[in-house]
């Protein structure tokens, strides 16, 4: 439903949720939502559903209007949806049941922060809307730690999981220096390797590792990864590698799913990759068994890349922030319905926002460009490294060695 | 060699070195000893062995004489072991020939930062030196993120990966709660399990998880594991699950061995529990299996949590530096040997500093006292939770959420 650009005069009730899964600034989207919101008098009261979707189904909603600015802007600081979250993906019937619900609670606007599934569900619904007569405004907030949706530079989500990544890389690769092997880090991503190349901006010295980077964006061979370790641990005596959980084979197959079969699927169709440690494993014995190698080591990260408390990009929060503010100010002000998105004008660092078609975002996945992924497919580029550091924020650690001359040898007399 | 208290005239070389697993202030300690022993006229240098006993023996130092104050300073802030570290654990042959290279090199004070086993180390060397009637000074400085060293109340290195445990839990128990099922963390704890019971720091409101907290001082019972997995998750909806590595059977097996046949043994004898994902999926199967629960997750926390970048307890940064000062202060002022412990002379909060003989610490284990672990052996008391709190430093992050009433429903008319 665009609409010319005039003021909404629409009286009504907010209401905001979240879907998928948590990032550590997702908060920031509802109470940048919230906020605003409450500035405007046809806004009679801002509800947040609880468990996304299912909570509208379930009319199981919080008055936010009833909440103090002031624990608001605490919990805009914790990571992890406050307002909780779904898998569910609503189809027609679904959808009727919410806007059952939405109605009797004469709901007019609606947020829902997500990803590519969110957006789908906000397109589906604000369809459902239109075709029902039901006038209200949906806009689709981005967040998501994979980084992989469509049109935007990148997202919500993403520059604090970087950040963990990077610093978690940072000690693994210190940690791996003082006791030397071989040492997997399973990074999540199951289309889009962002996160996972996340891994090298922790880098400072050229030996450092990740020595070697895998992306679901290129095929993975199991030949050529192990030849690649084969190559660093000969020359380094020790090899960090990062590994995206969604690398898949020449035949697009899972790499977990072709080493073991594997069988628990969500209720998008997907096979589980995250929550395990199981192709971690897989790599550290495929080294192990092959290059006779001992000291091998698999970390998977795990659901702590997206949820830990302590670790957030200020810059990513801030944006978050902004894009629940101007999702408000866009439905109010110009009267629209779409998907909120960032871009960056210039590389050195900017950013506008902008609203486009929800069916630009919706159900797409964006992945690495080509140029952000070395020529070998075993590592990034410098492209990506200055595409990614303003993202993680400022205060980003710094770790340092020791530079003082070794000790000549004395002759034994 | 314990010997009258009066200022050593003994002149020569300090060594250093770090041996065993790396912590986040472990640098500190080293930097302590350098900075410190740069002081006394009778230091004619500060060595620094590389890998640790293992770069006495194959002559490999650098000369921290020639660092500069500045270096040094950061190099104490990173993590993990700037030395780099060994697993090496040195017979009487070793010893010889490490004290020909000693010997060679006039190093007349030692200074040996590490665990229980590196403690022995040092004793080993001690008697070595006594019974070949070399004289020197060699002290053990304590670390351990296990905190399970004997005579200490705690360990450098411990309090900053409690943090870290602890925050990551916050975030898990967040993410749990968004998107509700059993998830399973298992934390490192061969034998003790102080750094696993400090996924209970995190929590602040009534039903947070970790809901269960497993630790290798009880004995592990799977069918008592499922009961209470089942009775928090019919309760609450979710479940998390806090698990050492460490867990053991009635039989004192491993869990992770009980459960599946793993062969790799590392040089000291110990089962590879690190760095594998392994035991957390066994129990996740363990549980999807036999709960019927279709969300059901394990995260293992690996070597992130001994090395992270980031993640810093002050107060454990500050007890690591003033261990390795005290250690060359002992050396220098009183002329002694032994193991540097830290004492808490009362539980709100102070520290004392002493040093004991090597023999109270050497190859011995402390495990969490009885008064820690609640009388069902699945969770901690509030007496643990006073223990370890001040241990974790200051600005530890708290959670918020949203308190808002809830809507009534409206009756569908």
């Amino acid at each position: 439903m665009q609409t010319p650009r005039r003021m909404s005069r629409l009286e009504g009730k907010v209401l905001v949720a979240q879907g998928g899964g948590p990032t550590a600034v997702i908060n920031q989207s509802i109470v940048g939502v919230t906020l605003e919101a409450r500035k405007f008098t046809q806004v009679k009261a801002v509800y947040g559903a609880v468990h996304g979707v299912r909570g509208i189904l379930n009319e199981d909603f919080l008055d936010l209007t009833r909440e103090t600015t002031h624990n608001l802007e605490r919990v805009a600081d914790t990571p992890s949806s406050a307002l909780l979250s779904t898998r569910d993906k609503p189809d027609e019937e679904y959808c009727a049941r919410m806007f059952k619900v939405m109605r009797r609670h004469d709901i007019r606007y609606f947020f829902y922060v997500g990803g590519n599934d969110s957006a789908d569900t906000v397109r589906i619904i604000n369809e459902q809307a239109e075709s029902t007569g039901y006038e209200f405004r949906a806009i689709h907030i981005p967040k998501t730690v994979d980084n992989d949706l469509a049109v935007n530079d990148h997202c919500p989500g993403y520059g604090s999981a970087a950040r963990f990544v990077a610093q978690a890389f940072m000690g693994l690769n210190l940690d791996n220096r003082a006791l030397p092997g071989v040492l997997v880090g399973v990074v999540m991503g199951r289309h889009a390797g962002f996160l996972t190349a996340a891994a090298a901006l922790g880098r400072k010295y050229v030996e450092e590792g990740p020595h070697l980077i895998y992306l679901p964006e290129r095929v993975f061979s199991k030949e050529r990864f192990l030849a690649d370790v084969d190559r660093v641990y000969r020359a380094c005596g020790r090899c960090v590698v990062a590994v995206s959980e969604g690398v898949q084979d020449e035949t697009h197959t899972p790499l977990l799913v072709s080493l073991r079969d594997h069988k628990e699927h969500d209720a998008h169709g997907n096979v589980q990759l995250s929550g395990t440690g199981m192709l971690g494993d897989l790599l550290a014995d495929l080294v192990r068994d092959n290059l006779k190698i001992k000291r091998v080591r698999a970390d998977t990260f795990g659901y702590l890349q997206r949820s830990f408390m302590g670790v957030v990009s200020d810059r990513d929060a801030h944006e978050a922030r902004e894009l629940g503010e101007l999702a408000v100010q866009s439905a109010m002000w110009d009267n629209v319905d779409g998907s909120m998105v960032i871009r960056r004008p210039v590389l050195n660092y900017s950013v506008t926002y902008g609203l486009v078609p929800l069916s630009e975002v919706a159900g797409k996945t964006r992945t690495m460009p080509a140029e952000f992924i070395n020529e070998e497919g075993n590592g990034v580029t410098d492209a990506f490294s200055h595409y990614c550091r303003p993202l993680m924020g400022s205060g980003f650690p710094e770790s340092h060695r020791l530079r003082a001359p070794h000790v000549p040898k004395i002759e034994e007399t």
